[in-house]
């Protein structure tokens, strides 16, 4: 068996990052930016107000000071001439600031009559002026890769970037194995259960920028397996479920090798999730995940997200852990490296009692995988834990 | 002025939750789920093996004690007779455990030979069963309102819910003010520049569940936008940006009264931000946010998601805040509480130095807002602040 970190290496090795499309920027949110944007204006492109008020020259700001009003500077409509000793121009937030003027007096601090203004209360010291360039010059560059964040994309609105090239959208192909698997909807027969597995890793890899397929339910046999494998042509990570244990049913490895995948680990050292296969099948990644409902979602988290980053041309790398203290002690760990449900709220970390792997209940409470390491010691309440918020 | 508090509970006071619809559950993550859910059938709804092994009678487990294989029981094909003394039946990872069974030794601890095993190791004193139920029993209901996550998906999958009552997401119409701004990809002339806020906000309301459509920018002239508001028509929330600052050319809540907006509130007692409205415009409700871009995208987080939240039916709340201690020291605060741009990192929280309200580079930057209560003394690097994470 292999630690959850070489398992991750390995998966990495196996990925090459999907190529680029070119998307508008009002879609752009969530997407991965594939090359550099740089700015083509400098921002603001002059020296604009930072307030609704009057434009002077500094050395003349004083209290009782009068200047005589010979125009306006509007926000997209701006003050042509040159303003002199004694004259203002009447300026608004966002507006150019005319030639000859240095310093904003705001308009509370002035009394205005017909086309005099005199100031009333000293302005201090600031100019209430931003200048050209304050945001950024021409030349600045939004670097790549990178998620974009809704302020990332008002950034490059205001860098004049209209449209993005991002990294593809990793197709997802989504196996279910098992014949006592139904789809919700479905009446089960008194042995059988409802899928559950494909339901909530789909959502958990389209929110990661995945376009993700479920595929029909395969039965136990090779050749159902072998057909629904053949669905998911064309998909860049054909992800199955269950089939990858020890059991005389488990079927998923030997059809995928008959069908030339090259399988390059088989077991983490890990709780919940020990089966655990990746390979390479063609054009395409394989992840084997195991078929207990609680261990596919923390496979899930663990290693598949991970490589949707990947595969969209972020750095190789675990999702990043954060740390919260305990709210109550808990035992200590056995040999495998483990992802315990937990919720972290107003800053303390639960965790929860029951850790078996089959408890979507729990699991449904959860935000928080707190991570053991093997043989970890017993933990009291207080000790920060580090954990992966799911 | 109002506090931002009173300014959340006056906006809350418009809020009437919207209505709802049925989506699959393939596309119900994120959304807010309206109705409680109930799972009709117990999980799992037989006792059923936690390992592969063999089924037998607990009081006959012992080092060398033999056993007749009878039959297998898989998942999905269960075993339907009775398992008597001195049996043994086959059983697989969640297959029923048949009657007269109640201990599974794993397949791990015996040897075996046609159809006889023998146990070779001492296996314990878990019974490797899960009982029927151990999940949730019929009956067991997922609350609402709350907004879907991937692992709850999985459980309302295993609940045999196929369909999920949600509120119905907000439709947000954005409208930018000004003479200055252009769209992205247009050539700015010399006193312009480019729309920024609309796009932020837009990534950052669809994020949240909303359908935000951009309508063309206003001019600053009352006719220009009325017309644009004109577009609105049907939306749940008009926001628009811009104009509702006091300088002469902020006409937006001029036009919006003579349209039938009754005003809630203007202007919040806030850094940045101060020049907050809102009111209800026919059967929307309609906000106001300033035009600076840092301030739009700030009154976004703080004001519009809680409104977004409410609309799908969550309980009228602000966005819940976080702490972390501080990597440098922070000078006082002024009177109004203050949204500062900031970074946390490991655990540490670094306020940015430059927090004009123009600086989407410093924005961008920026994964939370500290926020300063009024007059909030100068505090120290490792003091804890409180922040919105962004």
């Amino acid at each position: 068996m292999i630690t959850v970190s070489e398992a991750l290496e390995h998966l990495f090795s196996l990925v090459t990052p999907l190529g680029t499309e070119t998307v508008p920027l009002a879609q752009a949110v969530g997407r991965v930016m594939a090359e550099d944007a740089t700015a083509v204006r400098t921002q603001p492109p002059f020296a604009g107000s930072a307030m609704d008020g009057y434009g002077v020259r500094a050395d003349e700001v004083a209290v009782g000071a009068k200047f005589k009003i010979i125009g306006e500077s509007a926000a997209g409509r701006g003050f042509d001439g040159f303003v002199g000793p004694g004259e203002a121009v009447r300026i608004f937030t966002g507006a150019p600031v005319p030639e000859g003027v240095d310093f904003v007096v705001i308009q509370e601090d002035v009394d205005r009559f017909v086309n005099t203004i005199t100031i009333e209360r000293d302005p201090g010291d600031n100019a209430n002026i931003r200048p050209a360039g304050n945001d950024f010059a021409a030349g600045f560059t939004l670097t790549a890769p990178r998620t974009l964040s809704p302020n990332e994309v008002a950034l490059l609105a205001a860098m004049n970037i209209p449209e993005v090239t991002v990294y593809r959208r990793p197709d997802i192909a989504l196996i279910s194995t098992g014949d006592e698997l139904v789809m919700p909807g479905d009446t089960p027969g008194p042995d059988q259960i409802i899928v559950s597995n494909t339901f909530g890793l789909k959502a958990l890899f389209d929110r990661a920028g995945a376009v993700t397929r479920i595929l029909p339910i395969a039965k136990d046999d090779p050749a159902s397996v072998e057909t629904v494998f053949e669905l998911a042509e064309g998909a860049d990570l054909v992800i199955t479920i269950g089939g990858a244990s020890v059991g005389d049913y488990d079927i998923v490895g030997q059809v995928a090798q008959e069908l030339g995948m090259q399988q390059s680990f088989y077991k983490v050292k890990m709780r919940p999730g020990k089966p655990l296969m990746a390979g390479r099948m063609g054009e395409a990644l394989m992840i084997g995940l195991p078929g207990n409902p609680v261990s596919a979602m923390v496979c899930g988290n663990v290693f598949v997200l991970p490589v949707v980053d990947a595969l969209q041309g972020l750095p190789p790398a675990a999702r990043p852990r954060q740390s919260a203290p305990l709210a109550a002690a808990i035992p200590s760990n056995g040999p495998r490296e483990h992802y315990m449900r937990g919720r972290v709220e107003n800053g303390r970390m639960t965790v929860f009692e029951r850790q078996d792997s089959s408890l979507l209940s729990v699991l449904a409470e959860a935000n928080a995988l707190v991570i053991r390491p093997p043989e970890d010691g017993a933990r009291q309440t207080g000790d920060l834990v580090e954990y992966l918020p799911i």
